[in-house]
């Protein structure tokens, strides 16, 4: 039997009537081969590409230097490869889709990623084939997670979390920003991530969106706000905690509370059947009654083999929830020029409601105070 | 007076006969404008471009949340910017293309990154333009430095070598090679780069190509390979060191003879009027009449904004040195499952030789020896 996600990319494409499916940017083609040619972030040159047709044929083409670790390792075992220089990679998409009977067929296929040079040298190939977008498509399929990915994603929340609860307990004023980030740094490689990115802002730099570490001292009373972005096995984590190097003041306590309370009456929501406008919405609406207006304009966002994917939890979203929908929430308030709020864990949407990935062992639902 | 790297643009605009110059590329963009849009590498979806367009009409294109940041940074004062969900990124180009009077002009565009929705969209928008491929005028123009570019990669240069002097001073048997792996990260961002990457291979892994470090324990009589990858500023380091941990055996000894003398071989002929498929011919022709034959098809490449650029020095390349062309060196010999040799430097070619940007401080000339 064909792997889970091969099944649900064929349901998908069924779905919407197409022949075949063609993926080329290194997201859609990573999360259908299962894992990541090593050359394809670094170099856009070597052109990596999927291929599901017809109800049985799939292969995988890559470049011919990658050709023997694909075969170790890809989902596919049916794989072609190319030379660089004197191949062009769009021939063997048209081979493919020629062999799997489709030639004439209705293609999905990356329209926003697919290079010009490739799509036109495709289209000269197969004249009678029919280009479709297919954006949607793997957007709507990698949004609900097969059992394995959950798994991964428990995985490396846990990790990232204990990550984060060490990190702040080696919290202290007079560090610099930039020494909290290399700790976090080498944590997360410690326990296993095979990547990390960060965010440490203190003092008036919490209140900055992407807080990237400086050599900022950390200073008593100083907010600070610590994020954490994972990778592991090809899939990511997000957590955010805010600190406070003291005693938090009133104000800090009052727009805490609010956060918290606007995620709470989200998360009261979390179901299978919820729209994603009707969860931004509640949230959008406690946060402005209680005085506060959302720093960003959406709640959370989906998060996967990327970390930013859909469901993204926004007004336009027209998106239901169903179970394993992954993704993350994340409230966040800035007092432009002083100080910022940021908690963010990591949620899956189960048959009856959810299941929190992260928040489980180090929690943020009052500002996390260290002794000064 | 334009910024040097618009008006080498535009001289090569001008000898290949194009009214305008658009890239799309994260190499490209951000060599143009001098500064790299943060979400651009992260997010496909946000497309940053860069025109240039008949004499003076020069004009940068970011999606909106990036808009003030390009203000600050960017080499282009002309800065306009789109909707990421409402508007189309080629809208803006075809306006600016019509704005500077070349709407039926010859547009050099880099169809190889381009996806294909947005090429097929400027084309029904501006149908009397001809759209040629791009690549090869950014690549020879990117291959000669100007100073300012020249003054970063000694930098970055000069701060690789010595981490790798660092690093190799603390080496020790039994450490593991992720061990080794951390310190270089840790000292790379401690003097400052913005990013790193490394490999260490140790004992037979030593003679894998992309040895990523492993949990692995070096061992007496090791041999140990370390590259260093930095990244300062957007400009790019590449220095590699071979050490064995003990004495090194005359085998070992003869190997690392052949590949320094084949490389002096080559730095004799480095200067302007050099062609590259001869200097790849006399690394190539010296390691095969001394018993090796290069594990490599390339004997170096150049280094800039990306750690792989042109020139490869490689048979196929009938490119001609001149001054400021910025490139590696890096004979590599493996033995297959016992071990592998390689030293890498980073080179300038000069009016009249070259300049040695690394291997200066911390020379490879002979095998290391680490006491065991």
């Amino acid at each position: 039997m064909e792997h889970a996600v091969f099944q649900k990319l064929r349901t998908a494409m069924a779905e919407d009537g197409f022949d075949a499916l063609v993926a080329h940017s290194l997201d859609n083609v990573t999360y259908t081969a299962g894992f990541q040619v090593p050359s394809q972030a670094m170099n856009r040159f070597r052109r990596t590409i999927t291929i599901l047709a017809d109800k049985t044929f799939a292969r995988q083409i890559v470049v011919n230097v990658e050709e023997a670790l694909a075969h170790e390792k890809s989902r596919f075992s049916n794989i072609r490869s190319y030379n660089q220089f004197t191949d062009h990679p769009s021939d063997l998409i048209a081979d493919a889709l020629t062999e799997a009977g489709v030639a004439a067929g209705r293609i999905a296929i990356e329209l926003d990623y697919l290079p010009a040079m490739d799509f036109l040298r495709l289209q000269e190939k197969l004249p009678n084939a029919t280009f479709v977008h297919a954006r949607d498509l793997y957007f709507r399929t990698r949004m609900v997670k097969t059992d394995e990915e959950v798994e991964l994603l428990r995985e490396i929340g846990a990790l990232t979390e204990q990550v984060m609860a060490d990190v702040v307990d080696q919290l202290k004023v007079g560090m610099s920003e930039q020494t909290v980030g290399s700790a976090i740094m080498n944590r997360m490689l410690d326990v296993g991530a095979d990547g990390v990115a960060y965010q440490v802002g203190s003092g008036a730099r919490s209140g900055i969106i992407n807080c990237k570490p400086t050599p900022k001292i950390i200073e008593a009373d100083d907010v600070v706000r610590v994020e954490i972005l994972g990778d592991m096995g090809g899939y990511r984590s997000n957590v955010t905690r805010t600190m406070v190097m003291g005693r938090p003041t009133d104000e800090q306590k009052q727009i805490w509370s609010v956060l918290i309370a606007a995620r709470d009456a989200c998360e009261a929501k979390l179901r299978p059947g919820q729209t994603v406008p009707d969860l931004w919405e509640t949230y959008r609406s406690y946060c402005t009654g209680h005085g506060i207006q959302p720093s960003l304009t959406f709640l959370g966002h989906g998060i996967g083999r990327t970390i930013h994917e859909e469901p993204y939890l926004t007004e336009t979203r027209e998106i239901v929830l169903q179970p394993n929908v992954t993704h993350t929430m994340e409230p966040l308030y800035m007092v432009p020029g002083r100080m910022g709020f940021h908690v963010e864990d990591m949620y899956r949407i189960t048959e009856t409601g959810f299941e929190k990935i992260t928040g489980l062992t180090f929690p943020n639902d009052s500002l996390i105070e260290v002794a000064a």
